[in-house]
């Protein structure tokens, strides 16, 4: 199993812990300090190693701040994780709302004046702006005085890297080096510190952290189209006849000597740029623009299109054999984990899963509403006769990514459920069915996605929809189906598509498909220079007994059924009888 | 009639006036000079002493600037006019497609170094930081040179200002004072330089300009709750009774003195505010932020709304006369402009017409997809079987101004019309019917009027709707439907819902109702803390001979139905039996 049901923290070790940090604090001559949950590379999973947030406060969330003070120490979580720091977290820390209240608010509340200091590594340049901006205290950087403090802080991941082939990538890393170069501009050197954007640059992957496969590292796009790589030899033995001569390899420890070297103009993405790299260019003439790679990374091409169709379809296979299951099996005495393991086993079976895509979410019943519940041990929860389950899950393959949330009616269910059910799948087909024009971001989209719920006076609070990457992060930029999302799209970008509503203390529902922007073909008498429409790619059935039929549109159903008859076109063959004979069932049209 | 079919601009002139312009140019040392389409306070009409643009190029529009250098001058204008501009403008003058060459993009490539200068009166605070950010030139206040060279240069307007009651306004002006005072914050004063701000704050109206019944002048409002209204005493002659203690009267030419007298911060909108006003101001305290009025002039009151839905009904009864009219006539030998003539005279036989609310836009056939059209003499078309009608107007009533657009079929029409038609109503009603929580802006909800259009590869490129006053003007901020629309909807607020479709060289369509922003009840177990919806303020039959019932959803239908029920309900009494008939007839079920 690749996931488990233990509360890893150890809350009661935080006020011990925090007495050793200000000890540490008073010896270095500062007031506080910030510990992020951020490692160096600003993604949404961190090695052990990088666990500080949690070591330090017990608060296990994948986004988060911890600010200690000499007197005064808060924890800061986002609306997804209120209840869990609470219930994870020791009173001797302050919990505090945030994005509402920032860091900066916080300090200068809390701090009249002072040194305020942070590892220059874990913080981004745009971050420390934000404090800059707000602050008028010292913000100094210093060593980290978590790992100073953490006696048996683990090592720095040595996961092996491995080549990602042409076969899979579609691009050879020397083109894409090559191509990348020539749109740097007045720039000489891009500084890339993006585990993803290296990986999917020069045709890698690795294991360092869990759920992405990417490696740790560095990298220096030079515009003569040669890359410098900053990464642990020992990680990359498999793999040395694979780069060639564009790519340089360099220890991770020559990097910032090599940032002090470069000369000419040095692009950064302030956005996930560390300030320590930023201190080691200074005096430098820096250009900041986004990471090269976030658009064409993006921009899957035909190949990695083709991966990602296969990889859905295999998804799929072990999906509907886990929904064959469930529905003969539940509710009996199966709980929200018992679910998470046989639909684990289900993707393990495909002997092609490397990981899942993230920790599946399992909520039966009330836990359905909590958008990014994880369930424990102490959180299980059996299946009950008339109600909801919610399961979003997705596995990692070498040709794909996948990303699916089926709600699941156990046995009859009401019709509030029902007609919620209904509307959130309207506006997931409004999205699936759009034809739009090329220039459009997610904003721009996401109220369809709303619409049929905004006329029952419901909502979700979360966007519509991420990117999702090839063999990579299954949260990938820039564009995004949302309120926030202003990248307009692009043909080639895999994005997901997941409305939901969520009744709290009662049920949740969610239905998500992925889907991939192309180009739409011209119509007779187009007007519009270039449409845009969507690819459907996962191809799982949407339970039928949750849809009110007549709130659909001719147009709806039309599109329903059209989805169910290749839903069993396309995965019938994969599955034994016992679960092609569910399919079919599950498949029939409405 | 209010409206005229000349082209009263004089091309063969430019040439002359612009040598005397760059005299004047040479006598005063500047090497160019900026010509604003506006005035002083920059609304979309102006008064004849203030047509410089036009007197100097002979270009009419509505929007544009003339730049004149010693060896080469140019007109800057936008989409809607780049036709025009060469029928209008001689070639002495250089045509430049506006925004997408900025002012100071030309005027940097013509124009090496020196001295440009422009009317400080005519200038926003906000366009000569865009000139400032882009131009190392010297951009030199001074005095006007196309009013030193035009000769026979009409006087400023003397139009009477009349009081706007409170049984029409719905709050007296002394209530509105206090309000927005109260609200100042930190600013002691602040300076309003929009006409319509001023009539809505003070319960006036006025007759210096075309179409928009608002007085030129100025007002400062002090946070003690009192006004200095500075407007020529001859135009207040049947006012002075109206004003009370809290407004102080002063003579224009007295303003720039006050403003130099003025302590303490003051407010200015640098985006109206002429930049003369913030040159009086200097050295002063200036807080920016919108003008006061906007948000409050924008959210009608109940009185307003119940004023606003009599004017409506008043219209809709000449509406529905005059398509009567056509009905019975078309195409006979009717053309554009006896049309336009038609309609205007239904409107004045409600004997309660106080002026159009702009120029008509009668487009038959191909005049049709000019989206701005203006029927004048030399452009005149038939109407003709099997052609499109495009009929854009609207009239100012003492109690409300009005907004309608109807397409209508002369004969019979092609298929190809038909759908395109029934596209665009699907996109207005999307609008009409749709319920969203509070705090979304007309670009969350601008895509709902496009989608069915974008289905078949068309769409419209104009925004969806423009706010609309209270016996005021009929284009008003700050909300609207469109993609640049970021102020959210407040109840109140008076919107257009005009989605369209144009298929240049052949017809045009746009179906436009007036709507009103208004609180939707709680349904039961809304989780959305507040939702809003419109309220329809037009009731006008939409030319069902146009409408293909197929491509419509049952929901659509249904609205439609309804929609033409309460047409015939409201409108029926309200007109003779032949009208009457014709009603019956247009507002039978599909």
């Amino acid at each position: 199993m690749f996931q488990t049901f233990q509360d890893t923290a150890s809350p009661e070790q935080g006020p011990v812990r925090l007495k050793a940090l200000r000890e540490a604090m008073l010896a270095e001559g500062v007031d506080g300090f910030i510990v992020p949950r951020s490692d160096a590379h600003q993604g949404e999973y961190v090695a052990p190693r990088d666990e500080r947030l949690a070591w330090l406060t017990g608060f296990t969330g994948s986004a988060g701040w911890c600010v200690a003070l000499a007197d005064r120490a808060a924890v800061f979580v986002d609306g997804r994780y209120r209840v869990q720091v609470k219930a994870q977290v020791a009173p001797s820390f302050e919990k505090v709302d945030w994005p509402e209240t920032s860091l900066a608010d916080w300090i200068g509340a809390a701090l009249p004046k002072g040194v305020v200091s942070f590892d220059p590594w874990l913080l981004s340049v745009d971050q420390l702006r934000g404090l800059e901006g707000k602050l008028e205290h010292d913000l100094r950087p210093c060593r980290n005085l978590v790992d100073a403090i953490w006696q048996d802080q683990p090592a720095p991941p040595m996961g092996a890297v491995f080549a990602q082939p042409v076969t899979l990538s579609g691009e050879p890393h020397e083109d894409k080096i090559a191509r990348l170069a020539a749109g740097l501009g007045a720039a000489k050197v891009a500084v890339i510190t993006l585990p993803d954007s290296i990986a999917w640059l020069l045709n890698i992957r690795g294991s360092d952290i869990p759920r992405n496969p990417v490696p740790h590292g560095f990298a220096l796009l030079h515009s003569d189209a040669r890359v410098t790589l900053f990464m642990d030899a020992g990680k990359l033995e498999g793999v040395h006849e694979h780069f060639g001569p564009r790519v340089t390899l360099a220890a991770p420890e020559a990097f910032e000597e090599a940032l002090a070297a470069l000369e000419g103009p040095v692009q950064i993405d302030p956005g996930t740029c560390p300030v320590a790299v930023a201190k080691a260019l200074e005096g430098r003439d820096l250009i900041e623009a986004d990471d090269p790679c976030l658009l064409p990374k993006a921009c899957k091409n035909a190949v990695e299109l083709d991966g990602t169709r296969a990889a859905h379809l295999r998804d799929a296979a072990a999906m509907v054999r886990f929904l064959a299951w469930l529905d003969a099996e539940a509710p009996g005495d199966l709980t929200e984990i018992s679910v998470v393991k046989r639909l684990e086993e289900e993707r393990r079976a495909t002997n092609a899963l490397r990981d899942i895509s993230f920790e599946t979410i399992s909520g039966s019943g009330p836990n359905g509403a909590i958008v990014h519940y994880r369930v424990t041990e102490a959180t299980d929860r059996p299946l009950k006769e008339g109600e909801l389950l919610l399961v979003d899950s997705g596995g990692q393959y070498v040709d794909g990514t996948t990303d699916i949330t089926r709600t699941l009616a156990i046995g009859a269910v009401g019709r509030e459920e029902a007609e919620a059910f209904t509307r959130v799948l309207k506006g997931m087909i409004a999205i699936s069915g759009l034809r739009f024009p090329k220039g459009l971001a997610g904003r721009d989209i996401d109220p369809f996605a709303r619409a049929a719920l905004w006329q029952a006076g419901l909502d979700y609070g979360h966007g519509t929809g991420h990117g999702v990457g090839s063999y990579l992060s299954v949260h990938e930029g820039p564009a995004r189906i949302s309120r926030a999302g202003t990248v307009p799209f692009e043909p080639g970008m895999i994005l997901s598509n997941e409305p939901g509503f969520y009744r709290e203390g009662a049920y949740g529902i969610r239905i998500e498909n992925l889907i991939v922007v192309e180009e739409a073909p011209d119509l007779p008498g187009q007007t519009v220079p270039q449409m845009l429409r969507f690819e459907t790619l996962t191809w799982v059935p949407i339970d039928r007994r949750l849809i009110l039929t007549e709130l659909l549109t001719e147009t709806e159903r039309n599109w329903l059924n059209a989805y169910h008859a290749e839903v069993l076109e396309q995965v019938a063959p994969l599955v034994d009888d016992v679960a092609g004979g569910w399919l079919s069932q599950a498949c029939q049209s409405i």
